[in-house]
């Protein structure tokens, strides 16, 4: 299983863009995002966007790092934009283990990145936490999302022009 | 040549998705970003970004999109959920056309829809522009990030731990 470690959110400059990054992991493949700092309302968001496009994917906010560290039986990847380059980092991965992937907001702790078994770049160069995320899993998963069913209430249907949206029946 | 075009920007709201929206345009390939609303901020710290780590990429905000569009020579994508899929439109596509991608922020008007010749879903998932965008230009480029260099005066050095920076002496 792959999740996901947000660090140093901040509740009120962060709320988009970690709303993006727990977003994007339910997307490309994860199953569950941890947040460093309670924020009920980004668990809202996205248990709103698993009831509707389906899922079961997990967010758990207000969660110690150490100990997520401290407990995790598997590899952990560390995005930042001073690591290896990911697809010489690739090839050292083993796809089948279980895997965290670390992605930060303010400064990162050096101690993470001692922790980490791999400092990952997607690019030397500054940009996103959501697009490096984005692309790791891209690449970890083999594009596998571009074909995942999620089975959820509302399928969007690939269009040329405009919307196609099925709403399936569901019983309660 | 790549341009990006973001439409529906909205100063308080967007600032750091926009923001981050530019960086991954810059990183990713682009050479051009166009802003439906001025933001002299996200100018000022993509100019701060490109005088540090290099590239002359630019910035356009205030702009109208008919404006833009109307005079656009090349082909329009816009990247949208309800779009045809990813690796079904890039076989249509033709990488040596100026392209302009248009990503959105709010709802995006139909006549966006109408008038783009490709709408394309980086997966029919909710999630965020900026993995839309960054997982786009990825595949239309076929990856020529990751060996790009863009001549900075600051330039990282991939590394398995910790940070290698190096600072080039330039003369002003």
């Amino acid at each position: 299983m792959i999740a996901v470690l947000r660090l140093g959110h901040r509740v009120d400059r962060d709320k988009r863009i970690t709303t993006h990054v727990a977003l994007v992991a339910r997307a490309f493949g994860a199953e569950k995002i941890f947040i460093t700092t309670k924020d009920v309302k980004i668990e809202k968001t996205l248990a709103s966007i698993c009831s509707r496009f389906g899922s079961d994917f997990r967010v758990e906010s207000g969660v110690s790092p150490s100990s997520i560290l401290n407990h995790w039986e598997g590899s952990v990847v560390h995005l930042t934009m001073y690591g290896t380059q990911l697809s010489t980092a690739l090839s050292q991965l083993n796809t089948h283990d279980n895997t965290l992937v670390i992605v930060g907001a303010e400064k990162v702790p050096r101690y993470i990145y001692e922790r980490a078994d791999f400092n990952i770049a997607v690019g030397n160069q500054p940009h996103s936490e959501v697009a490096a995320l984005a692309l790791f899993l891209d690449r970890f998963t083999q594009g596998q999302w571009e074909n995942h069913s999620f089975h959820g209430q509302v399928e969007i249907i690939p269009t040329e022009r405009g919307k196609k949206v099925i709403t399936h029946d569901t019983e309660c």
